[in-house]
C-alpha cells in the first residue's frame, strides 16, 4: 500500500454541467460513423448502408461490483468491454458509447476521473468513440448506465434464434476463470474485514484474476470467424454462465441440445483454483459467468473450417428437441441443465 | 383516496430474466426502422439513407422525481417524453426507446408495470417502438436510465451551435408553468407531512400541474416548421429554465443574444400561480425548467413565415457579443442572463 496523499476534489465545485465537460474533455472522435459526439441534445450516428445495433446495461454498486476490491479504471474499462461485447453478439462493431452515472458525494473528481480513464482506454482499444452520457448524484453509491452502439451490414447479423437441429455449438476460449477470480476476491475481502492487518493472497492467481477484473470482447473471434467465411447460425455472448446462455440460445431458436463435459474447455488455473475451492470446475463453467467468451452454433458444414481455428472448442450439437439441454458428463450421465447463473434481482433484493 | 386493496406480486417471484420479459411482453414495434426489438443481445435498427440521434438520461428517486406526488404512471410518461424532446431539439424524429431500471425490492411487479404503462403509453402517442432494456436491484429507490434513438436527414440536422448575428430568437409555447406545479406539489406535500389528515388542495391549477406532471415533446412544432419551410440555424430544448439554454445556444454558437422580459411567452395560470408564491412571472420562466418547449433561432428573412404560425414567439435577436446574453426587463434595464437552472449534483449531494 502507499501513503501518497491523493488530491481530492468535491463534485460540487464543478456542478452538472461542468463535471460532464470535464468527463468528456479532450475526446475526439476517430470513427467515421461518428457525426457528432457530446454537447448537444444528441449524438449523430451515421452508419449508412449498414444497420445500427443498441444495447444496455445498468451497473450497480453493490450488486454488480464492489468497490472493495475493483479498483475504478477495472471497473470503467470492464462496463465499456461488457457492452461491446452484447454488440459482438450479434456479429456487430462496436461503434460507439454513451455512458449515464450516477454517483454520490463520497466519490470525488479524482475517482470519476479513474472511471472514465478506464472508459476511454476500453475505447481506445476498440476503436469506439465516447458520444456523451449524463451524470447526476444519487443517494447511495455508483450506478453506471452504458449504451453500447454498433454496426453490422444486415446479411452478417447473427440473432440468437438462429440455430438448427446438428449444427455444432461451439464456445471461443476457456469458462469459468473469472467465475473464480470473484471467489478468490471474495474470500480475501473477508479475510481483511477479518484482520485488516492481513496482506491479501493473490499470488500466482494473475490469470483468474485479469479474466475477473479485466475481461475483453472477443471481436478478434468474429474477425476470424468472418475470414475463415465462417457466420454462425446463432450466437450469444457468456455473461451469466455458459447453462444459462445455452438454454437462451434452445429457447430462441426452440430446439434442444446436446453438450458433452468434457469439451468445455477450461484453462489449467481455473482447475487449480477450483480444487483449492473443492469446487468442480465445469460447476464454475456452467453457473459461473462473466467470461465474455462467445457461444455460438455453426452448420457441420463448416465443421472443418472451425477445426483449422485456435481457441474454438466445438462442445456438442443441437438437437430438435426443443428446450432440451442434456449435458453428457464425464462419467457418462445425462444430466439436464437449468439456469443458476447470476440473477441479480433474486440473489440481492435486500 | 380509495381503500381497494392492490395486489401486490414481490419481484423475487419473477427473477430477473423472468422480470424483463414480463414487461417487454405484448409490444409489439410498429415503426419500419426496427429491424429486431428486445429478446436478443442488442436491438437492431435501420434508418436507411437517414442519420441515428442518440440521447440518454438518467433520473433518480429524489433528485429527479419524487414519488409522493408523482404516480408511477406519469413518471413513465414523463421520463420517455424528456427524453423524445432531446431528439426533436435536433430536428429529428424519436423512433426507439431503451429503457435501464435499478428498482429496489421495496417495489412491487404492479408498481413496476404502472410504470412501463406510462412509458408504453408515450411510445404509442409518439410512434417509437420501446426495444429493450435492463432490469437490476438497486440499495434503495428507482433509478431509471432512459436512452432515445431518433432519425434525421443530415440536412435537416439542427445543432446548438448554428445560430449566427441577426437571426431571431424564437420559443415555442410558455415558459414556467412546470416549475410553479413543481412548487405547488412541493407546497402541499409538506403541509400533508404536518398534517396528515389534511387534503391537498390543487383546485383550479391544473394547467401548471399538468405542464410539470406530464410534459409533452413539441414535434409538432419542427413539424409546422417544416411545413413552412423554416429551418431553424440552431436549437435546444429548455429542460433547465430559459436562461440556461440560452447560455448553451450563445456558447456552442459563439455569440450573445439581447431578449426582451415583455416578449417571454407566459400563461395567465402560471402568472396567478407565481403571484400567489410571491415570486416574479419571468424568474420562473428563465430559471425553472421543465417547461420542455424549444428554443431556436431562425434567420431575420423568416421572420413571416414565423409570424404566420401560432404558438411561436420572438423573444429577442443575436448579437455578435460572444457570451454576452442581456435581458432588457420590463422596466428598461438590462440584466446579465446567468445560469441559475436545475443542478442536480449542486442541490442535490446528500
Amino acid at each position: 500500500m502507499n501513503d501518497e496523499k491523493i488530491s481530492r476534489t468535491d463534485l460540487s465545485e464543478l456542478g452538472e454541467f461542468g463535471l460532464i465537460d470535464h468527463l468528456l474533455k479532450d475526446i475526439t472522435a476517430t470513427n467515421p460513423s461518428t457525426i457528432k459526439a457530446a454537447g448537444d441534445d444528441a449524438a449523430v450516428i451515421d452508419h449508412k448502408d449498414e444497420e445500427t445495433l443498441v444495447s444496455v446495461d445498468l451497473l450497480v454498486e453493490g450488486v454488480h461490483f464492489d468497490l472493495t476490491y475493483t479498483p475504478l479504471k477495472h471497473l470503467g474499462y470492464k462496463a465499456a468491454v461488457v457492452n461491446f461485447s452484447d454488440i459482438v453478439a450479434m456479429n456487430g462493431t462496436p461503434t460507439q458509447i454513451v455512458v449515464g452515472i450516477a454517483v454520490s458525494n463520497r466519490f470525488s473528481i479524482e475517482a470519476l476521473d479513474e472511471l472514465y480513464a478506464g472508459i476511454k482506454l476500453a475505447c481506445q482499444q476498440y476503436h469506439v468513440d465516447l458520444v456523451g452520457g449524463d451524470t447526476t448524484s444519487s443517494k447511495s453509491g455508483l450506478m453506471l448506465s452504458i449504451t453500447a452502439i454498433g454496426k453490422a451490414k444486415s446479411t452478417d447479423i447473427v440473432y440468437r434464434s438462429g440455430a438448427s437441429e446438428h449444427d455444432l455449438l461451439c464456445v471461443s476460449g476457456d469458462l469459468g476463470a473469472a467465475y473464480m477470480g470473484l471467489l478468490l476476491l471474495e474470500r480475501e475481502k473477508a479475510a481483511f474485514i477479518a484482520n485488516p492487518n492481513m496482506q491479501p493472497d493473490l499470488q500466482g492467481n494473475d490469470y483468474i484474476l485479469e479474466r475477473q477484473l479485466k475481461p475483453e470482447a472477443r471481436i478478434d473471434i468474429i474477425e476470424i470467424l468472418r475470414k475463415n467465411d465462417v457466420k454462425p447460425t446463432s450466437m450469444i455472448d457468456i455473461s451469466d454462465g455458459l447453462a444459462s446462455e445455452i438454454l437462451h440460445l434452445c429457447k430462441e431458436s426452440s430446439v434442444g441440445c446436446r453438450i458433452y463435459e468434457e469439451k468445455i474447455p477450461i484453462d489449467i488455473a481455473t482447475v487449480q483454483a477450483a480444487e483449492a475451492f473443492h469446487i468442480i470446475p465445469s460447476v464454475a463453467a456452467l453457473n459461473g459467468g462473466e467470461d465474455y467468451e462467445l457461444l455460438f452454433t455453426i452448420k457441420q458444414s463448416d465443421f472443418e473450417k472451425i477445426q483449422a481455428i485456435d481457441g474454438i472448442h466445438i462442445i456438442g450439437h443441437i438437437t430438435a428437441e426443443k428446450d432440451e439441454a442434456i449435458m453428457i458428463s464425464n462419467d457418462g450421465q445425462a444430466i439436464t441443465l437449468r439456469a443458476q447463473g447470476w440473477d441479480a434481482l433474486r440473489t440481492n433484493s435486500a
